[in-house]
Parts: C-alpha cells; structure tokens; sequence
C-alpha cells in the first residue's frame, strides 16, 4: 500500500502531529509505504514529494506549521484563482504515476471541497478537518484551536495587568472572521469583561455602558473582539468606519477602530492590540497534539478500511466519519444556544446585545 | 438566596475557576449572597468563612489552588480518621446558623461521598467534580486534568533533549494510583517510547525488548509510567521490589525503581524523574479554565433552579447532572477501549504487554 | 522610620518585586513603616496611599504591572502638561503632612527628572531604574527588559512556523522608539534573518536582497523591526510613507508599512504583526523577578544608610548609585560597538545597511 | 579554514545556540569548512562526525540538549575511567587526518582540563564555558542557568499554590551539588521562604524555628534546597541520614530527607519534590538564547584571529578570554559577599544559619 499525505490552507498547530500520526500508524500497522505531497495540492500538480517513515516524522509532534508546506490558493480544479483553469486531471495523473493507492488531506472547508472533487473523480480520499477557527461543520473541535485560545488568554493575561495598572480599557483582537469560538473561549480564559462576536449582534452603546460601569468600580476593562465581529453589528458604527477607511484590516484592525470609537466616550485610556499572526503559530498545547494524533489515527483506520470519502469527526469524546460532501463549504458559528455563551452571560460578561 | 461554598481533597488548578463562576453567576443572576467554607468540611465545622462577592474573586480565575483552603482528611461522619466521631449534626447545625439554603460542594469522589451523606441528611448541596486524575465516574473530563497533562508534556519534552543528547533512557514518573489518564494522555503529547498504566498488565520484558530496538536504531527512549502502573503488572517484579523497599514511594518512586531494574539490561544509561507535586499546583490552563468556568455556571444553574443532590458532569460536550449516589467512592479507569489507548498501540507506543 | 513608594511612568513586568523588596527590606531589618503612594506622582497630590507591609506585599512577586497603579503623565512641577501649574509644593507638603522621611520613585527619565528635582527641594529620594527598552543611562539593564525579549521570541518562534510552511516573509515590529535593544536581542533570541533597530541605518534595498537571496534558498524570512526604525533610515521611503498616513503608527505600524513596501518587490506573501502592548505586560521572567528583587534591596540600603538623591544602577554584576542629576532626561541607544551587534553581522543578519 | 565542534559533558539548554554561532560566524566570515564532532572527545576517537553549515545549524537555536550528542566520562587521556589508557595521541591523529585546522571545545570544567591537555600536545583549541550550575571560574554567567533558574522559578511557583491552599510545608530540590546559583536565584524567583545551599551551613533548628514562625502567620513556608546542601551541614541531620541510607540520592534525594525530618518537628504536612533532570532539558530561555550566540561568535572570533588555548568568558557586559589552564578542574561557588545573597538576608529569606 502507498499513501499520500498533504496539508491545504493555513497553517495550524497540529498539523505535522498528523502528519506523524498517519504516518506512524499506516507504517506500523501495514507496512505502508508514505510520501509527503508538498505545499498543498501545488506539490500533486509539480511533483515535489517527501518520503515519510518513522524517521521522517521523528521530533515533530511538538512543531508548529507543517513540514511538508501548504498553499493557501491552489485549487487544481482552479488553477490559479475563481477562473483558472481545471487541471485536475494533472493531478490524478500524477497521483497514478507516483502509485497512490489513497490520498489523506488535511485541511479546511475549501481544502475539503477540492477533495470531494477529487474524490468523485476517483481518487481514494480521506479527509482531516483542520480550522484553527474551530468553525467546520460536524465536528465539535478541531485541533489547534486549543493552541489558538492560549495565546488569546495568555495575551489578556498580559494585557490586564497594564489595563488594572494604569486604569486603561485595553483590547485584544482574535482571529474569527465568520465564527468567535477563538474570541469566545479565548476571552473567557482571559477573563474578558466584554467579548464581540460576529454571531452576535452588539452595540457600542452597550460596550460603552460597560466600561463606563467599570471605570467606576474596578477602574479597568478587558475587551476581547473577533476580526469579524463589525459584520455583524445592529448599530453598524465600526463597520461603517472601517468601510470608510483605506484597507483598514491589514493596518489597524476592527480592534483599533473600537478604540478609535471608544475613546471619546470615557474617561480612561483605550488601547488595542491586533494578536494576529501569532494565534495560528508555534508549538500545539498538550491537547492539540493528542487531538491530532487520535485524529491522524483514525484516519490512518478508514484508510485500512477502505473507507474513502469521508472527514474524521470528532463527536463528545468519540471519533466518528461525515462525508466530504457533507463538509465542504459551509461553517459552524457559535450557536446562539452554545453553553459557553450562556455562561458567560450568567456571569456578566458583556456580548454587547 | 444564602449559598455555601467549600472545596475538598488535594488541590486542583481550577478550583478558583469554579469558585469564581458559581459566585458571579449567583450574585449576576440571583443577587444571592455566597459564602465561602474555608478548609474543606473542616471551616464547617469551625465556623471559618470568607465572604465572596465580585471584588472577592477578581483575578482569581488563573490562579492555581483554592482561595477558601482544602484539607485532605476532614470527613465530618468520621472526625477525624476511620474510626472517629460522628460530628455531622454539627456541620448541619453551622449550616443552619449561617443561614445557608445551600452548598456547592467541589471535590473528589470521597468529598461527593460526604456531599451526599449531608444532602440525605437534609442539606441542599450540589456537588461539582473534581480530580487531576480524570478518574470520576460520569464525567468525560474533570478541570485541572488537562494542567496537569501540560506539565507531564512539558517535561517529557525536556527529558527528550538530554535523552538524545546523551542516548539515554529517561522515565518519568506521572501522578495516577488507580487510573492511568495523566500518564496516557502526556505521555502521548510528550511522544513518550514507553506508556505503562495500572489498566494494562505490563512485563519488564516487553519494556526491555522496546529500548534495545530503539537503541539500536534511533539511540534513546522515553518511558512515562504511571505512580500505579506498579500494581498492575503481570510480572510483578517493580511491584515486588518496592514491597520489599522501606516507604518506596515518598523516596523514589516506580520510576525510580524501574530503572534500578532496567539498568543492568541496556547498556544505555537510564535515568528517572519523579514530576510529583508541581503537576496539580500552579495556573489552569486555558483549556481548564474554561471548562472550569463552565462547571461553575451550570452548579449556580442547578442551584437557581432548586435542583439539588446532584453532580455536574460533562458528557461529550454537554454539561449534564448525575446523582450524588451514584458517584460516591467509584472511579473511572481508563477503558480498554479507549480510542486513545488504540492510537497509542497503533502508532508503536509500547504499552509493555 | 516611615518611607513612601511609588511607581512612574509605563507598567513594566518586575515593579511589584521592587515594591515587595524595599517593602521587605525595611520592614525586616529597620522595622520601617511603608507607605505605598498610588498612581504614581499623582497620589502624592491627592493623597491616595496603600499602608505596605509583609501581608500586603506577600504573592506579588510574579505579578505583571504595579499593586500602587501608575500614571503616565502625571508631573507635580506641570500639572497637567508642558504648560501646566507648579505644584510641587503641594506634594512636598502632603509628604510631610504623611511624615515620610524618604521616597523611593521607581520609574523611567522623566519620572527620574521630577524625583531630582523634588530631591532639590528637600524631598529626600532614591530612584530606581525602570525601562522596558532598557534605554536608561548608566545601567547595564533593568528589569522588564528580559521579560520584553521574551514575548518578542516567543513571537518569533511562532511566526516562523507560518513563514516556513507557507514560504512567506513575516515581519515583527517590537517596542523601542528611541533605542532598539528589543527588536536586537529579540531578534537574536528568534533566530531574525533582518533586524531593524532606530540606532542603524537602513535601506529598503539591503533588506529586499536578503529576502530575495533566501527567497531562493531556505524560501521565508522572519524580519524584527523596532517601531522606531523608521526615524533613522537613510533611505527614508518607510519614514516617508509614515509621515503621509493618517496618524499610522496607531493603526498598522511600521511593519505594515514595511511589509506594503516589500510585498510588491517580493515572489512571496509578506504579513506583519505588531507585536504591541503584550510586550509590557504579564509576570515578569524569573530573571527580571531575581534583578527586580536586587533593585529594591539595593535601594532599600541606600534609604538605611541615608544615602538620597541617586538612582540604583547595575554595572556588570554589581549594584552602584549614579546621581539622579546624570541619569534625568537622557537615554542609551544601542552603542555601534555593542558586542550583540557584532555578533548579529558576524552570524549574517542583515541590518539592513 | 577547517574547524571542528565538539560538546562534552551533560547537556545544557544552549548547546545548539553555541554550534549556530560558531558554524554561521566562521561560514559566513570565513568561508570556513566546519565539521561537528559527535558525542564528545568519543567522536574524536571514533570518526563520527556530523558536516556543518548554514542548512544544518538552521532551526536549532531553539532546540534544548545538542545535535551532535555528548558523553559523560570519555577522557582521552584516561579511557575509560580514572585508570585508563592515554590514547590522546589517537584523538590528535583523527583531528590531522580530518584535516581540522582547530577545535572549539564546549564543555565544563573537566572538558576543558581535556581540551588544555590537547592543546599543549600541539591542537588548536578554543573553549567554551558550560555549566548549567553557573560554576565556572572566570566568567559571570554560562549559558543554561538562566534555563534551569526558569524551570525552578515556575516549581515554586506551582508548588506554592499547594502550599497555600494546604497549609503545608512544600521541598524542591534542585541541582547545584558543589554551589548553589540554581538554589539561590530560583528561590528569590519563587519567592521560596528557606533557601539551603552547600556554601552556607545550616541547621535543622533554624529552617523549623522558620517554618513555625510561617505556620502561626501564613500558614505554609516554601524550601528551596540545593542537592548538595546536606554536604555543608554545621549540623549534619541531614547528611548523617543520607549516610545511613542505601543509595538515597537516587531515590529520594537530599529534599526527601529534610522533609523526613522536618515532618516530626512540625504541624503541617510536609511534602518533597526533587526536581531532577528537566532542569537541564529543553529549549534555552531567551536570556540563555543571546547569551550562548554570544559565546559562540566570540569563540569564532578567537578561532579567525588564531588566539588558541583560551575559554571565553562573560564579566560585567564584556566578552573575554582566560587561559585554559585557569579554569580546568576548579569551580566557582556563591560568594559570602554574593548581592543575591545578601539580598535575600535582607528580605527575611531563611538560610538556615
């Protein structure tokens, strides 16, 4: 037997303890033969591949990003970009050659889509669902968004202590454009005093009557915001200011713009602070590598069973099987019956409605 | 509302997570007054208390250990020890002169034991739970579980640096008398050669056998071996050593004695580690924090809604609640089915049978 | 004896450890009162004090930012702002009217300037150092600074794992305005291929040859930029750009900038984070605790030995006083024969000249 | 130019840091060929050698232990032990038929008295000082002390939860069997209330006279305890039961045995933790991070000016040389009139005498 294994999309702590996992466990168990397809389904179109074998994958559980590469864009079934070209059939000409007898792919609701394509176009395929956001559908989490959530918290940890210090409204923004588990979860380990999300729609007034609530008894304030939380705002103010601005995301952030927003309407100080980068790199907590090693095996099982065309799910405590098609292209925001939310509002934390 | 909260047994990171979630969510939702019971049943009994509202638990949410105090051994049908009195008219009688019309109890599976000898007694009480170990019935995860994975990850990752370096043998030795949860899961997060537990029966033999392959190919190994492990094995002989040892434990541990018997069968120098009392002290993990969190909110739920005698548990992702009765005195070793125990065996980790 | 403390200027991990040191050390061997003054120079107007002793101080050792809160632009001699009133007199008046027979100031430059100058007036003063840029005159180091580093590598290490995977240029911006040690020995400690510091020269064109010539090789590049860089380039296009943005540096940054310049000279995908206020908040390294420690004792001695008007220092290993006259309103940038520097061009970082 | 590497002794976080800077500095300085030797002197003697260069130094500076192993005890002046054949002159042979223009050496004391013997039988040699211990004649600081104070540091730190929350008496025992730097500064970092330390003799009657004075005020008392402290005993409890014991270091350790003695004097519950060998492992803080590139840039720096048979060394700021024969076979402990030291008298900090 001969697999291969790639990574589409972001990178994402977790994703070489896949990697290790598939490999380990098709190579123990089966005497598999495993070769890394590089920088996503790019490397299936150019040939560039890595064997992988048990030294292969030696000391890689604990790093961050993956050694084989990913690309963020291509699509064989777009090459490159919404109108390219379909050279799909390149890829599974190359996937014939190489003597693929399955191909395991890692990666996020678009990584998906173009794996059911390929699926449907004959070649074995198992899917892992990887999102730092921690949004694809069918499955209740996924790793490296652990790894996500800590930087978050430790970040607010930090930023608390100038916000107390000092008497400030300090702000932390998360990754999350369309789903706020990050900001969400993240918040609650950082003790946030207000949490935006994109799925929940809130008002300055409100953030405004908090922190001024605040400034009066504790002095300081935590805000925790989602990068897309403007979308989804009733009083539309900071999406307006950001639609007004010049490319207003890769400069300051929803976060700034809130300060911006913010500062005229209180007394102390306001400042932000765009995590950015850093929440989707490094080393995967403790619990992101066991997730992805139990997640790399259970795929490694369906492709010892011949069970093609589905994503490993993780559902309560059990792993479980969906159909690519099932995945690919939706996402799961935060419901709005999601327990955590409702803790944090039974504790005063302010959403902003 | 008057509520009563104490923390019993060791302690825990997370235990102020709690603390903080039950007294925000009474005072935020119910204007409740909430009391905390210093050292366990113990400031029952003595009348210590602590007054909480929210400027009482600012900033406690990542502190380790417990703002009320534990204590270890008050049991108040037994003061103090096996055969000691039957004082629990009086913890009752405290609770009536304090004006309490109830008692978040968090703890072990002998603090719910009491918890629920009070509860059929006449106290409202609901029980929160809580163990490093991971090991109470109903519960898929306990806070302070996943802290605790953290250090034994941590250290593994340490100890892998100086194993090769030096092509050693190095064990560590993790917390887990009767359930191996903390030694599986940071084993596996620490890619740890070597896992023994006291679920699965182990021979010196397959452990040897496991280190002379990898010193022959990759030069060094990992074992991470449970406190427990010793009482399972099949062949006895680290169990039987240390029945032979004065007072083994408090000096060197299982570990320590398995490489007394590991040494003279490698020529690798082998090495122990005992990681001890630093894997239940210090901040909760985001991960705890949260969960935590959660478990706090849902007994304050319980609580509002007069629901008592029961335990909060979490069962997939679903905050759920269990009688009293039905945690009291049992524990939850890992099962021989656990989906991580087969990612364990399947990626080559040597569980020594 | 009966001696006040305060804090100036910006938060800085390690205040809370020269409050607690002073605290301890006067307690402990002069059997002094302590008066905490709150806000920095601001309480001493409005007589906001916190009582000090081993109780109140015990626990904050590893605490981020400062138990007395400080004020950043709060100065007795113009209150408030350049132009503002001199009401020293009202401070020197309320210390007596407080019956302390010293100070102790912990603060930056301007801190120092108003702790001389009220020294002159009869206030009897010991200052010590406090600088997370590490940019103060005649102190090897202060605290805060390791623990700054840290963040910065902690970032870097991060960061890396996204430039390798995904063969991007990712671009740090650090704290330092003025001086650059935090973008240099942040930098060195995660492994920058570009370091931009205020103190060098640099040009747009040395940086792109190095991003193109690893381009070529190792496929990514991690820069470490200091928010100041951009005042001394030779070539000023970044400088340029920032002065025709609408109030830049609280937007995007000057890694935004440097990034928007670079992306179109570049085959890769370029992204910068600023890394911002998590830089000074947060539980100080266990190095800044120890030098925070030794700090507060040295100038508790000072304060036994009634020696008044310096400022503590650190010269090699050893502690010293320089008067606060020589320290007030001057800073040290990174000197051009700095042996961190020499290394950073030996080892082929590019900075940029 | 052909250089080789080696590292000999135990491991140190900083290790790979030092074979970065040296290979980088000398490649692009030089254009040197540099050739690691593997396991220490052993690879000298045995031809295992590791080529070096930018692709194989890149991503190491992070990592903790050394890619080119170590060994404890080979001596090429006595192999293998104390009685051992001389077969230096196979180890000068090796290096001529390798074709080594010069050897940097990176090792403790008893390395270097090897490296000065090779280099007056005719072998260029540069030292380089390790000691996680901080021992080392002549130079302030080494590398993977500021590593090991770290791991101590975040011990107390976790151990002082339990504390706390117990009402108990919490051990750690840490390296330093002849001095007692990781004791002394990991203890101020933790805020430890004993520290015991080789150099400073102590009795059992001052550590219990301090833990009751703790136990009536705050109710439980941190010790930090060096391995080596019982050696030093004016009253030598400690030590004496250790004679008695069988093997104690191995099991229990010098912390064990006070905790066995302080127990019966006490009403706490007493409990130890040895912290043990991830003191030494894992990736160097980044203090540890600059401070060994700094080293290994100075070592190469030594090797292009031909400057041979010195060991570099830090005092104050300053990098320098002493002469080999300075430093073989002699250590540094703490000093009486140690600033640390006498800082931590002035706190109130226990020492035991």
């Amino acid at each position: 037997m001969h697999i291969g294994i790639l990574t589409g999309g972001g990178d994402c702590p977790g994703l070489n303890a896949v990697i290790r996992a598939v490999t380990l466990a098709l190579v123990h168990q089966c005497g598999a033969r495993v070769t890394g397809i590089r920088r996503g389904f790019l490397g299936l179109l150019t040939n560039e591949v890595l064997p992988l074998d048990a030294a292969a994958v030696a000391g890689i559980l604990a790093q961050g990003g993956t050694i084989l590469g990913t690309h963020n864009r291509c699509d064989p079934f777009h090459y490159f970009g919404a109108g390219g070209a379909d050279v799909s059939d390149q890829a599974l000409a190359n996937a014939k050659v190489l003597g693929l007898d399955g191909l395991v792919v890692i990666g996020g609701d678009g990584t998906m889509a173009i794996a059911h394509q390929l699926h449907q176009k004959g070649l074995p395929v198992v899917g892992v669902p990887k999102t730092i956001d921690n949004d694809l559908c069918h499955t209740d989490r996924s790793f490296g968004f652990d790894s996500a959530v800590a930087v978050v918290a430790e970040a607010l940890d930090r930023l608390e202590t100038t916000a107390r210090s000092h008497g400030r409204v300090m702000i932390a923004e998360t990754m999350g454009r369309y789903a706020g588990w990050i900001a969400l979860e993240g918040g609650m380990a950082g003790a946030a005093d207000v949490i935006l999300l994109p799925e929940v729609p809130w008002s300055l007034d409100a953030v405004v009557a908090r922190c001024r609530t605040r400034e009066a008894r504790e002095g300081y304030s935590l805000i925790c915001i989602a990068e897309g939380a403007h979308a989804a705002g009733a009083g539309l103010s900071v999406a307006q200011t950001i639609a007004d601005s010049p490319d207003p995301l890769r400069l300051g952030g929803v976060g700034a713009l809130l300060a911006h927003q913010l500062q005229p309407l209180l007394h102390s100080e306001v400042r932000a602070t765009l995590l950015g980068h850093v929440q989707r790199g490094g080393s995967p907590t403790p619990f992101d590598r066991v997730l992805a090693t139990r997640f790399g095996w259970h795929a490694a099982e369906q492709v010892r069973q011949g069970c093609w065309g589905g994503m490993v799910v993780l559902q309560g405590d059990r792993l479980g099987l969906v159909p690519l098609a099932d995945v690919a292209g939706r996402n799961r925001p935060v419901p709005s019956d999601s327990p955590t939310l409702a803790a944090a509002r039974a504790l005063g934390v302010c959403l902003g409605d």
